[in-house]
């Protein structure tokens, strides 16, 4: 097969790139990344991404990284292959590419450390003040990306790029709820929000694309 | 003019811009930002960057932050107007983009904790095992960055993205010093790197836009 795709459960850098070339019909091979089996770190993963982070995608010999830069590559050397992944129209292209780099400036900095701090850390060493202040950044950035839904999905019925990036941060935040239920910070978001999220998980190529250690453990 | 350019001196977001508009001959007009003066955070500039943050650009009534959404809508939108800002073979083009995320992801915020520490900080605070820290891995990451110089620039003869992207943070390194000359950071990168930023130096429009207060100042 032509696409090697580079998976680490859980990441959700890895997940939106499974999220587009699912949606965009490309054929890949899928591997599955252990952290813990060190594989991340060997040196045949290394050749492909010296970093030893995933996502990484391998197309006829050529490896990249950077989840940004594999979807523009995707786009551009699978542009005959519909649907699009990012919005035909410049603007609104540029819109896309604008809420993707501050979900990932403003958004994910917060979500990740109330997942470190709720998830990760051993219970007891909580630090709440940097919880709640992660909380509020994180809601009102919901709020504040929550305005750029402009249909269905952000740029109208049908998803795009930006469907792919933030989905996976709202599940982290769901997740937090699993230890501790005073940080149900979906249940708070706005109303439009609630209505897309649904919509990303009626997709029919979601349920496959879960983190495969989320369907077991939890 | 058509092009407004939202400018804040000493930002690094701003000045890939800048290098960029020039590079491209793109006719712009210059708003100098003065965050001392709160004119990031006035209703007017939040209307066009709700952030509040620099650089943005208002083309023909359209408003766009984030500088990586601006360097990919002015090569769209200004396509005809040669040269390109970004490298014109796909596989080249997604490497440039890779690059830069990697600057953004893991250069430069180590760069900034040192700028905080040594130039921001009041003398007599310096926390030194952060700017050692900090030091090591903005070292590795050039030795990294170093080995993607593929000419006399980046992607070959003619200045990209890339070059655009790396040089304000080569630059800001290059401050460090001022107050501080254990940190002559540069001195020690890679001698591909030493050549490299002479070249970017020798831009025709390069010194035109050398951040205003470094002038003046230092």
């Amino acid at each position: 097969m032509a696409l090697s795709f580079y998976y680490l459960s859980g990441s959700p850098f890895a997940w939106r790139v499974w999220l587009a070339l699912e949606y965009k019909n490309i054929p890949y091979e899928l591997h599955v990344l252990s952290r813990d089996k060190g594989e991340l770190q060997t040196p045949e993963y290394r050749a492909i991404n010296p970093r030893g982070r995933a996502p990484a995608i391998v197309h006829d010999g050529f490896a990249l990284y950077e989840s940004m830069a594999i979807l523009e590559y995707l786009e551009e050397t699978f542009q005959d292959q519909t649907p699009s992944i990012w919005p035909c129209e410049p603007k609104d292209r540029a819109i896309a590419r604008r809420t993707i780099y501050e979900m990932d400036a403003y958004l994910f900095p917060p979500v990740r450390r109330m997942v470190e701090e709720l998830l990760i850390k051993p219970e007891g060493l909580l630090d709440a003040s940097v919880v709640e202040t992660a909380s509020n950044v994180v809601t009102s950035n919901l709020e504040m990306l929550a305005t750029g839904i402009k249909g269905k999905f952000f740029h109208g019925n049908a998803p795009c790029a930006v469907d792919f990036c933030f989905y996976p941060l709202i599940a982290m935040l769901g997740r937090l709820k699993l230890k501790n239920s005073n940080y149900d910070l979906l249940a708070t978001m706005p109303e439009n929000l609630k209505t897309w999220k649904t919509e990303v998980e009626n997709l029919p190529y979601f349920s496959k694309t879960l983190p495969p250690h989320w369907k077991t453990a939890a």
